[in-house]
């Protein structure tokens, strides 16, 4: 079984190492398009946590002794091409910011669940240092999620006032 | 600012009436590929659960004055297609049922992003009712997905000590 597991453990590195580069470049597209300060930095702070995340999973490859390569995703294309649809539909209205926090925690969940599978699946295999690696992206990705959970309620609370002056 | 966000939420709703009913034909499919009852078990009584989560978002249609009608959602096609790729990659070995799992995962994820968005918006909307429909449904998400975590480690477990037999 364990051979199996492997398989589709690499054939999963594979799947979000895709996915986390091309979360790279959106971020950078999410960070330019966001009007709220507190926004920007955000996107900007999960930028570097990113490459981060990509880093890890190179480590992993190399535990697997296969080459780092990802694996087209459609997951994550069908998630992206959501948040681009977002982007030009309100693009010039004050919601623009709610509606891009929405985009990046559907991106988020996605990865939550993948590192919780990968998390899971390397302990399994007997391998500690990679299942402790999954967790660490894991951990990032929740608390990311939280803080735009925070950040949306907040800027939704801000532009009621701003309407109501 | 709230017609655009009622927009928005409208928007959102649509596309998470359409993903609902493409998971309800898949939950179908899942639980006849699964091998062990349990999972069987736990597909069969998650499209039950789906069955009323499209009722509710019917009623948050009615709420908003609007007809009952999806918009395609590419996520949730993208999600599609990588459970049926594991589907077809794994379906003779005895890992089908994991993969299966890892599947359903990033479905529920999917939900659990969307339905917190749509109860936090609702709530800003003014629809207290809307909002806790959207919270019932996040509550069965968050718990099939715990479920899904437990099963999978049970099957893995399982399996391991099947070989070792």
């Amino acid at each position: 079984m364990n051979a199996t597991l492997e398989r589709m453990f690499h054939d999963q590195v594979r799947d979000i190492y895709y996915a986390e580069r091309k979360i790279l470049k959106t971020l950078s597209k999410m960070g330019r398009a966001a009007k709220s300060p507190e926004l920007k930095e955000a996107f900007d702070k999960h930028r570097g946590e990113t490459e981060v995340q990509i880093e890890r999973l190179q480590q992993v490859f190399e535990m697997l002794g296969k080459r780092a390569q990802g694996k087209t995703c459609p997951a994550i294309e069908g998630i992206m091409d959501e948040g681009e649809e977002i982007l030009d539909s309100y693009k010039d209205t004050p919601l623009l910011d709610t509606g891009l926090i929405a985009a990046a925690q559907s991106v988020e969940h996605y990865e939550i669940a993948r590192y919780g599978t990968l998390r899971t699946w390397a302990k399994h295999l007997g391998m500690p240092e990679a299942a402790k690696l999954m967790q660490e992206s894991l951990d990032e990705e929740t608390a990311t999620d939280k803080l735009m959970s925070t950040l949306g309620l907040q800027l939704l609370k801000k532009n009621a006032v701003q309407e109501a002056a």
